[in-house]
């Protein structure tokens, strides 16, 4: 099980779960006046992992990632929320070389090594037909009319919480020590075609997984101020 | 600076973040190597406050949430990554009850009164000239070109990048402590011409945030199973 493996060698990291699940039975044995007073907040490592210091790879370590791994993620990304549970993101690992060959003609030249080289690549696709499954994820009213038959709220609603989850994933991704690449430059119908023969599922990104080489990055770019981006009223 | 006394507070994660902080500075001073054999992952409590015991709440305790916290989640969610850099997104944070009340007649009926009483209410908007400021934020080529005049690509990208911001936001804000109730259902057309009245900017989802009130919580909704949403090829 590598990633118990891997936090087991990580001592301190190991240390401060424990103690910071002792805290959490503490919480849990509490009122919540507790809570009120003391919200539990990432320390800043932590943030660092997944925002501040993570960064978008383009070169790769010669280390595999396990299906134990792309399960451990898959189980994180699944709880962010969606649009009344409707959890359309569909997601197709990519790891051997033949399968990655199936991905080579949609991808642009300048994401082609990057993406052949990476461990996995994730096609991050979105089905349109989400509604289908909402009567069990939202089972308490009929959520299922409310996009049944409705084609552009119905494409609407899986663009916008496929890419949600998408997000999810590269967050989860890096909480799990793993390093993110992800591309929308590709073609998207080759994609579509050769991945989600079906139809009814659209590819939306792409996002290489591995465990990045630091040697490979380039210069980080600048982020808007916020008063650029951002108005308090 | 209420985010510090926060984490003062809570002793235990402020002395795993010692340790963590004096691992990083161990982990800097070395080679690569010892980052692959320990890749630095988040401990369970971590993984628990951002996605596994994350809910979307409904019903707020009585404690506003003030600039420097909203500061804080920007510069932390504009470390995201998106293509090209774009950095689409456009938020505005609706705290007084009289710009509330501008929002109200765009509001679903389900979703008025928990919005009405959100300490702040986040309109996640995405910018459809996002192309302007891409000289600044991708400078070493020429990217504005790619897009500028591309309407239906820059609509593309302007809504898949925005909204992975969006959930970049939702993971911080949980990051920091705080508790989020995102929506999608509201008078689209009636928030752009009353909050975005320019026109370049559309609205996407709106977010409350604040502290939530776990005595408000639904029941939790089932995920799919990893099979029914990803395939390992």
């Amino acid at each position: 099980m590598p990633l118990y493996d891997a936090r087991l060698r990580c001592g301190i990291l190991a240390k401060c779960a424990a103690m910071q699940a002792r805290r959490a039975v503490n919480i849990g044995s509490n009122d919540h006046r507790r809570r009120i007073l003391t919200p539990m907040i990432l320390a800043e490592p932590a943030l660092d992992l997944i925002f501040r210091q993570a960064r978008t790879h383009n070169g790769w370590l010669d280390r595999a990632v396990d299906d134990e791994t792309l399960r451990a993620l898959y189980d994180l990304l699944k709880w962010g929320p969606t649009s009344a549970n409707c959890s359309p993101a569909r997601i197709i690992f990519v790891r051997p070389r033949q399968a990655k060959e199936r991905l080579r003609p949609a991808l642009s030249v300048g994401n082609l090594e990057k993406t052949m080289a990476a461990p996995v690549t994730a096609i991050i696709g979105h089905d349109l037909h989400f509604y289908d499954k909402l009567p069990r994820l939202f089972p308490h009213t009929d959520a299922r009319s409310w996009f049944a038959g409705k084609e552009e709220a119905s494409r609407t609603t899986a663009f916008r919480n496929g890419t949600l989850q998408g997000a999810y994933l590269i967050i989860a991704a890096r909480a799990l020590g793993l390093d993110c690449g992800p591309m929308s430059g590709f073609d998207h119908a080759k994609v579509d075609a050769e991945f989600f023969p079906g139809g009814t599922v659209k590819s939306n990104f792409l996002c290489n997984l591995g465990y990045g080489d630091p040697a490979k990055l380039f210069a980080r770019n600048p982020r808007l101020p916020f008063d650029e981006a951002c108005q308090v009223l």
